[in-house]
């Protein structure tokens, strides 16, 4: 069915069902002026926004509509996470173009629905337009969080560990997989190219870093080297990560001789990984190293020794290089 | 200045300045992975959001950067009005062509945060992408309000009063007037043109509703035809609207005849004059006679009774044309 057949209204109606997956503190859901719930007593609210733009962020013939919308949950979630947050409620704004067909668009909330169902998540409203060139979805997300448990980029002291969940680099190689034909025929590309579409908010991990003693917290989605030399800014002090601990999944090292480039470089400037990086006193990690899919990579140095990367006893300077930025 | 030679975070530093207008309640603000501010005690949390799309919702060549930016605020504003609620927080998503220079980007914001400071909104937060075909902004405004003064499209009885503010149909009057080369040597043009570019949102009058009694409100966004539709469908009620009630400016009336149309047609079905519309029982209505700019312009009726519109006497059904929907 085409959209201009079933009108605003009849997309609302279709798109409302299933839509608060924790109706407890929802007093107005979609469908009026605006939404309204009750936060929770004692908590602070964050609030995140981010839009993806076809064939900037995304390409319609590389990623299904269920993709597209989990992904475009997934990356607000990630920096709810990334702030020690609980994700509550959703806002999403759909651009439409006029060929889009109704059962793109019900898909493309079918994989919103599911994130948000996964993370207890309520989609409470939203705004849905036409836009003749391309489609385009903004989603804003507004988590809670106890005042003593906010994380933010700063907070960061010299002495402190840098550590980072999962492995990096995987989504940005899984990207580069996507645009070679025959992908899908190599064992190894499915997890990379699901780590690109359809990445995993750190949500559970994120809930616990101020209860373990992390000093700052950012999520990873520029890229390694992005990130650090983000939390060195905010905290005015320096970071060294050693490269050899870096962690990279076997089907990264295997994929990226494919392209001709070091796997590192896909985790240091890879971007999308949805991963956190956090700074957390030594003494506090000791207590929870027992934990998995966590890895030190460094450590928290003085504002003047900048950020480094140590490769085989030698350490130069890490800068970033945006990717994917006004390019 | 070209966006790609001031890079991301070059542009979030020039937007950030001045995005706060009232910093008491806010934790974090623009520049962490999300922001987080204090709701007050004993409140209700709203939050909207509106998308504006180029060549759907603003042309380029019709307006300046800085009125897009106010009315990108604005259209939110006025869905929170519409609630009964006090705007606070905003986070602002902007999807950037790379011809756009930053100086157009700086002024954008300096619309926002025109209107932000004079209704003491706070613009905590967004994303700055890239858009190949199409500038995109859009808003989300959370707002805060006392649980008993929530007011939904729902609530009406019949023989309450409907109420409008302000004048209706300047605003898609003033749309048709952009489109007339050499509108602006008319003296009448002004108003309306204004209105379209900058409408003002009725925050104050949104915040005095419930304390006057009023039992459901909208704003009119889509028109007094789909506003009123909308106040019957959530409401369970009839409406009955007389066609000579409804105010209209006098330069509604003379603009409306180069354009060939009745000026009630810009009032029923133009859409985009964010006035508000709300329902209240007579007995309360007598209280408030004394304000200015109120107007009433109907009737709450059984369901039954549908949707209509006395013109003359005879009273005919009153349903909405879309105008801007998936067109």
């Amino acid at each position: 069915m085409q959209l201009n057949e079933i009108g605003e209204f009849g997309l609302i109606d279709r798109i409302k069902e299933g839509a608060l997956a924790d109706p407890s503190d929802v007093v107005v859901g979609i469908g009026d002026d605006a939404a309204a719930y009750r936060p929770g007593p004692g908590l602070l609210q964050l609030i995140t926004t981010d839009m993806l733009v076809e064939s900037v962020h995304f390409l319609l013939d590389k990623t299904t509509p269920w993709q597209l919308g989990y992904k475009a949950i997934a990356v607000n979630l990630s920096d709810i996470a990334a702030m020690g947050g609980r994700p509550r409620q959703a806002v999403v704004s759909v651009g439409l173009p006029a060929h889009l067909s109704v059962e793109f668009v019900v898909e493309l909330y079918d994989g919103m629905k599911e994130i948000c169902r996964e993370f207890a998540v309520n989609i409470i409203g939203g705004d849905t337009v036409s836009s003749p060139r391309g489609l385009v979805v903004n989603v804003a997300v507004t988590g809670e969080v106890a005042p003593a448990r906010l994380l933010r980029r700063s907070g960061s002291r010299p002495g402190d560990l840098v550590v980072v969940t999962g492995t990096l680099g995987d989504s940005a190689c899984g990207l580069d997989l996507l645009r070679l034909p025959g992908w899908d025929e190599r064992a190894f590309a499915w997890p990379l190219v699901t780590a690109h579409l359809t990445p995993r908010p750190q949500v559970d991990t994120g809930l616990r870093l101020a209860p373990w003693g992390a000093t700052s917290a950012d999520d990873i989605s520029d890229g390694l080297a992005s990130e650090a030399n983000e939390i060195a800014k905010a905290g005015g002090v320096g970071i060294r990560l050693y490269a050899d601990r870096i962690p990279l999944s076997p089907e990264l090292v295997e994929a990226a001789a494919i392209f001709g480039r070091q796997p590192l470089d896909y985790a240091l400037f890879g971007g999308e990984d949805f991963e956190l990086i956090f700074t957390i006193g030594p003494e506090h990690f000791d207590r929870i190293t027992h934990r998995g899919g966590l890895t030190v990579i460094g450590e928290v140095t003085r504002r003047e020794d900048g950020v480094v990367l140590v490769t085989g006893g030698a350490a130069r300077p890490l800068e970033p290089r945006g990717y994917n930025h006004f390019r």
